[in-house]
This record gives C-alpha cells, structure tokens and sequence, in this order.
C-alpha cells in the first residue's frame, strides 16, 4: 500500500506550521512540489526551506512537477476550474503512480489549511473512486489565511452569538453577499469590496499575511476603500502577484 | 510596559499547536489558567502539559483564576453573556495588574483559535478601552474545532467556488439557518442539526475531535440522526460533557 499525508503548511508565516505537521513530514519518503510558474516562486522555496528545516528524522527525496494553471479570462468558471482539475488529477495520478514505491509515504503540502479553497482532497477523493491509483491517505490541518488575517488585526471572526460567512469575491462581485453578520472575503481578484460601500461596514484588509511583505489596512469601508485599491494595485505590481483577504461587518452596535 | 500573549492552542490534540505558539510560550514569564469547574478539568490538564513540554528556553510560572460561569437555564442569553464577560474582565484585570510585574510577558491560552467564538480577545480591548490596565498584546492563532472536523472526516469545508457558514446551535434552533452551501454548527447544546431533516442533506459530526476520545459519524442527515442524537447523549453521560461540532450540505450533484 501507499500512503499520502495531505499536510497544511500555514498560509504565510513558516512558524505557523503545527508539530502534527511536523511529525507527518517526518513520515514521508518522497515530498512532492507542485510549480506554480514563475511568479510563486517564493511559495515552492517556502515549502523546500520547511521540509529542510524541519524533516531530521530520515533520509527523503523531493519531486517536482508541473501545476497546471487554470484557463482565465472569457471563459466559463465552473467549467474552467473542472477542465483545471481533469488537468491536476491526471499529473496526481502519475507521481502517485509512478514516483512512489509500494509501502512508501508521500507528502501533498497545501498553503493554509487543505479544507478551504483547496482543490488536493477533492482530486484525491476523485482518483480513488476512478480506481486509478490506490492509497490510504491523512489530513493535517494547517493555519488558514483567514485565521492570520483575524490575528494581524487583533480582531475576533464572530461577534458574539453571531454566525461568520467565508466567501469568495466572485460571488461578491455577482451579488452573492449573504446577510450573514460577518463576512470574510477570499479569492478577490476584482476589488469586490467596493461593491459593498455605503453600507457602513469596517472592513480588516490583509496582503500577503504572515510573510515580510505582510500590508495590513483596517477601518470604515466608505472611508479606506480606495487606499485598498491603490495599496492593491501597487502591491500587485511589486510583486507580480497577490494574495489578500479580507473580513467585513457592521460596527459594534 | 506587560506584554500579554493570546496563545491559540488547537482543539483537541495535543500536536496541533504550532511552532509560533511554541515561540510565544517560550517567551512568557507567566501562564495563566483559567479553570472552568470540574467537568473540564482535562482541559486544563492539557495546557499544563503543553507548557511543561514545550517551554524549555527559561524558567516560568503557573497562574491559576477561578474562571466565572455563565448563568444557564431560563435567563435571557445576551444579557448571561454580557454579565459573563463583566465578571471574567474582573478576574482579568486582577491577574494582568496583580500577578504580572512591568517588563513581563503572560500568557492567555485559548482553545482552538482566539478568533472563533472566544471572550478573550473582546476582554483585552474592553480592559484597554477602560484603561483598567496597561499592556501591548499579540495574537497567535491556533487550529480551530472547524478544521479538525474536516481534517478528521477528509472533507473540503466548502465546494467549488462557493461559501462557508460557522454558526452556533442556537441561531439553528432559532430558525436562524442561513442559506450558505456549506454550514458548519458550533456550540450546539439541543441536537439542533435535527430541525435539518428532510432536506437531503449531509452531515459530517465529531465529537471530542482530534483526542483519545474522539467520534465520527457521517452520513445522510435523516438516515444517521438519531445515531448521532444517541451517541451524543450516552458520550455527554460518559464524560460529564460533550464538545461536538458538524459541517451540514447538500450533497455534490
Ligand atoms: C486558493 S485559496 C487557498 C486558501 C488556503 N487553503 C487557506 O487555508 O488560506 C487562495 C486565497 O487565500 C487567501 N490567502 C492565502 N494566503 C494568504 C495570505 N498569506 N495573505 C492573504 N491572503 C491569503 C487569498 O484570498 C487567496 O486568494
Ligand atoms: C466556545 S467555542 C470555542 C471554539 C474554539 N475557539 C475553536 O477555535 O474551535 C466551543 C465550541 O467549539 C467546538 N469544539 C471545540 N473543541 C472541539 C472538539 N475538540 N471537538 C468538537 N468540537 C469542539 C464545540 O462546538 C464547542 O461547543
């Protein structure tokens, strides 16, 4: 038999790496990294940096492979993200299948925690059920962007006794706001917020948490807003990339 | 100055903490132990060992308070928390301004994250407000309940490109479900999931997640309801108390 660990990593500050996590690196023969092309660069060195620190226990070898990026622009999301997945469990399937012996352990590192917004266990569960390939497999939590986002900013998710939305700026921008007391945003490529001005909401802004570059921005809505955007598009360009999310509700009455 | 560290410990098992908690320990003069009465006393047990195990860098010491208790049965629950949280800003007020000298670090340890559906970070601002105590404070966050429960069941706490509720027992029982695709229920003391029935959905439960005492059941709400309605009450018996959190949703088309 094989075994896969699907181990959260943190989404940002290496320290946010659990020892549970620590313990299954420990137990991997083969760590596999997943390019994502040249601007998240920094991403693949962190994860490598990680199982160099932190894997003492025992000899284990590294596999890179090829990410395949999601089809953008003019096309149809849900479809686009399905062809992306096709793409992804066809590359899953063949280092599972023919870089890992039988009875070896193989690690898939997932950025933040592999339950949010992250397709890995989904393709595992899918090349299971195809027969394709067969292992036993494990899930490590790991610290999600939307929990450093809550403790760079000091700040509780939920007010008390009230409910909390994780949600996407797709669904933003096409109106899909729920009422829900407190709303945090991910996956924003659009400045979505905007969309949510005159309402009287704080917004808690957060870039690139947790690293070097971390940007935090906090404060009424109406009022930020358009510092967001700037801070946003001039971050974007530094970088070449961006990650941010942000948690939006009403003041404390 | 006092420095006070809101340390996120993880939920349940004992490796979810992190290495930036075990930094943040390392850096601690005091930790303070809030006991919650008897029934919880594995609790504190277990933040007493994590200390003993993981701070290795100086000498510290252990703080205990009597944590106030929450008036339960008929009273308006609002107001029960807002008298709650006067008393236990009391029992912190004392502890940072008697028992933390100027120039020390402490330690507030919360179980799971600090963010989610915890007083402690509320408590600090209110006290800070007040200016019943001075102090700077940082925030570590920790692996929630929400991320054990998918970790230990194997599921994605959202589907594709669409949102997560986290919501409490209560606003269920009060016919206060949201519409999100995807609802996880904390703070459950009715069995509220079974208001769901009859909605073709599914239910992921577990119940002293991520330790030796750990329960999962998973399946079609109306088929496994009343296991889990069982299981729960004969669980609650066993240990004099329950912690149990579940992720209902349909089921993928
Ligand atoms: C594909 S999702 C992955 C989420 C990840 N699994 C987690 O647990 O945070 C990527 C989104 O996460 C958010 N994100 C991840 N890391 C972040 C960081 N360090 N700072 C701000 N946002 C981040 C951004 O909203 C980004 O669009
Ligand atoms: C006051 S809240 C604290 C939540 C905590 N801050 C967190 O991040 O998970 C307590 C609720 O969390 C959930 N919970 C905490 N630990 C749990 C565990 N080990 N297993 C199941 N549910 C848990 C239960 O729903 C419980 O009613």
């Amino acid at each position: 038999m094989k075994t896969l660990q699907v181990i959260g990593i943190g989404a940002g500050n290496p320290d946010y790496i659990t020892i549970q996590a620590i313990k299954a690196l420990n137990s991997c023969d083969v760590v596999f990294l997943m390019d994502k092309g040249p601007s998240k660069d920094s991403l693949i060195d962190l994860r490598r940096e990680l199982c160099e620190r932190y894997i003492t226990e025992r000899p284990f070898r590294f596999v890179e492979a090829q990410n395949p990026e999601r089809e953008r622009g003019d096309v149809d999301y849900q479809a686009s993200v399905q062809a992306l997945n096709r793409d992804k469990q066809q590359v899953f399937e063949r280092l599972i299948n023919e870089e890992l012996a039988d009875g070896e352990t193989g690690a898939f590192l997932t950025w933040g925690d592999p339950a949010l917004y992250d397709s890995t266990l989904r393709i595992l569960e899918q090349i299971l059920a195809s027969g394709a390939a067969q292992f036993d497999y494990q899930v490590i939590p790991g610290i999600t962007s939307v929990q450093a986002l809550a403790a760079r900013h000091k700040v509780p998710l939920n007010r008390v006794g009230r409910s909390v939305e994780i949600t996407t700026g797709r669904r933003l921008a096409a109106g899909q706001a729920s009422d829900a007391d407190s709303l945090v945003v991910m996956l924003d490529a659009e400045d979505s917020y905007r969309q949510l001005r005159n309402q009287d909401l704080d917004i808690y802004w957060g870039a690139y948490l947790g690293t070097a570059d971390e940007i935090l921005i906090s404060g009424r809505l109406d009022e930020v807003a358009e510092q967001i955007q700037q801070v946003r598009r001039q971050a974007r360009q530094t970088h070449g990339w961006i990650m941010d999310t942000y948690l939006l509700r009403k003041p404390q009455a």
